[in-house]
């Protein structure tokens, strides 16, 4: 098993925030990638919103097994044909997890079919993850719980579709709750939801947070053959049904 | 309660195909209003594509608690504005009962996050539509299954998410099977989706359909006041916060 | 609409422990029942562990459209036969709410098919119950959130299948979250999980508390005709089959 | 990966009946676990009902991932110690694969925690599996569909828990539907049952059988160590509380 991730970093607060600059110098997604590079089953590559088709062309898609998305400022400008395409492949059985502030992005909602909207604020309190679901392949490896000193508060309630599993929940310094960790399908797809994540504190840096992205790259990796025909909607001829039919006519 | 259901038709079939015209002179949407009408506790207006803003305005919709959707040949008409301001109301707390071949439109297709597609074929051939779950709501009143004589065959793969409930599953004369009634949740919305309804046949005229339509529609209505910030992700300042919190500082 | 509730008791609390018999004189299932019956809409009746057959005799049972159970220290004293007698129940279609320590009774655990457990202390700390479905029926009427001054911890892993629905979600002072309110269903029967309700704290004296528990008996009320045959596997005769068949024999 | 999969075999057909007896002469336990072998990654054992402790003492299930169960005619036989032990494993994370006429096993209406009742017809008629969900893991391998020439009918309504995931729809000659392949998870076990496998056809010589149950091993399989305090509810004292609690009292 070598799962192909692609980490998709929308790359802006990395070059103009001094804050975040100093803890990604070279962007977030490349900590990540790196994080996942420590699993030796794992190959990542990252790609940037900056690049030509967001770096998501055709031929990169298609290699791509597991897909990552941190956005946050930029949602916007990512081309609706790009989003379409991804979410064909992911609806094809590619995975995709989807991190922090990408719960806004085109993409997320778009498989969600629901606004995604939740409460936030920004103090750099302390966020407790709670394993609710300690055999699930996403929490191997991890204690009851973790912790991280600073966070931006995400909390509930979080207008998404009731999920496969509930993997994480949140317990917030402030006093809110948020599900932290959710999984969903979509076609042939897995898709993850995980929250921590905000710029401008060391998250991707944490251990149990790299370990939490390696188990989900290789929970949402799927090795069957891509669905590619689930877009089409075909039509089985009268002569060619499995148990033999006659035309009864049409009307009343 | 008294329950204010709006049926929305595409009303084309019914304009130019004569079988369709014989069966449903007055289109299928005012047939459906009127089997809606037998139950006292809903009041059922209609709406057609052809209306002024496809009869879906912003103080119609206002008014509704329950919308039901059948279209077809037309899908891509539907202006995406419109298509956007159903799914908010959905996600407000209306009610969606999605209709048979409804199940390619624009308003499911977003709803879902997936393609949402299937096989079919037109025979001609009976269906038998078994109840999965005889004390839900949907299928009060109803024997263990019902048939149609002729139907319009769709078969799995049926590419949806996992539902909530599955109420109906179809075995079809041809040798295939269909989840024929699910159900689902986006934001405050419930959403029956319900596969017979094939415009050559008198499927709406069927008494065991009617009860299906009329059992939906008090399932699928939320008297709830509207979830009407749902798309709003709200900042919470840190003083006020409802433990007492220090900001933190930014930053690793 | 007039819903046939039943507030079963463990009543042993408010007999030896002063402070208990202080907040509770006539004892929880009493408190309980004086608050639905605040809900025009239900009809509310207690029975108690000390009665005979518990107060859940057939003849009791049949007229019960929802059972709630409050039981702590006495799961092992409830006879197996009353417990096989209530799950029956359940699945013909009687709604059931079990009530805080009553994760552990024997009727739950049997209908979740898993081990029920979590974490707890004893420190009359804070719980926020946070609303994570604002339009569900049982959230009716709440705000975003409520408090309980005083409450005993429940901490995930709470080991519970995935819900149908995750109603609320609670944050605890002392540091842990717990999915508070949670729905099921098992045969024809809807089951809600909601754990405030320590007994040595005034909990089912709070107004939100006690509204909840309204619109939880709501909820759960199924008015359709008992599912009274859902213990039976029909044999199906070969000559009775829906379509015709011949029997083609046993063996390769 | 190398998982050690034990097959239970009631094994009593087999040794009474004749056209039972010529298909599978050492036993369908016997043919399932040489189908297993096929597939590398799996090491297969087999145990009976007619063993000591039926062969499911506590250090061989211990030494087991998965479980595979059939059984028919001596559920009752089946010893409630061992069933609770089992039952215990699966709650720890040991995978379950609950075959045919296990649906009324005392294991699986206690995971269900439903009657899992069904209705059913001998005439050795033909069901045609349709895959649902063709990138499920337990579907690797297979056509959208595959059929069984003889089949002992089993018809919905299947009185089971919604499933965490549909897998496979049967289509019956006789005009049934049936799930006949779901997947649940209890505790830290995944579970998933299987309808087809009636004693007097060869099912379990299919190809595509054998593929399923292969997949469907892997798939159960969970590499995470053993939940193994599970039905454990620890008390969390005040003082070791994460965030500093005081005792705040008890009483109004």
């Amino acid at each position: 098993m070598s799962i192909r991730a692609l980490v998709w970093g929308e790359n802006i607060h990395e070059q103009t925030d001094p804050v975040v600059a100093e803890i990604y110098p070279q962007g977030m997604h490349t900590v990540i990638a790196s994080a996942l590079e420590k699993d030796h089953r794992i190959r990542p590559k990252t790609a940037t919103l900056q690049e030509p088709e967001h770096g998501l062309t055709e031929e990169r898609l298609a290699e791509t097994d597991v897909l990552l998305w941190w956005g946050h400022k930029a949602h916007e400008d990512v081309d609706d044909i790009i989003v379409e395409r991804v979410q064909k492949r992911v609806w094809e059985g590619m995975g995709l997890i989807v991190l922090h502030s990408g719960h806004y992005s085109k993409i997320f909602k778009r498989l969600m079919g629901s606004p995604c909207s939740l409460q936030w604020r920004e103090a750099g309190e302390r966020e407790r993850v709670w394993v609710i679901n300690p055999n699930h392949p996403i929490a191997e490896g991890l204690d009851r719980y973790f912790e991280l000193t600073n966070t931006e508060m995400y909390g509930e309630p979080f207008s998404v579709p009731e999920p496969l599993e509930t993997v994480f929940i949140s317990w917030l310094q402030g006093g809110e709750v948020f599900r932290s960790g959710l999984t969903y399908q979509r076609g042939g797809g897995r898709i993850f939801y995980f929250s921590p994540g905000h710029e401008t504190y060391p998250i991707y840096h944490s251990h149990n947070v790299q370990r939490v992205l390696q188990n989900a790259v290789r929970w949402a990796y799927n090795p069957l053959r891509a669905w590619d025909d689930i877009t089409v909607a075909p039509n089985v001829p009268v002569d060619l049904a499995l148990e033999r039919l006659e035309f009864q006519g049409q009307g009343g």
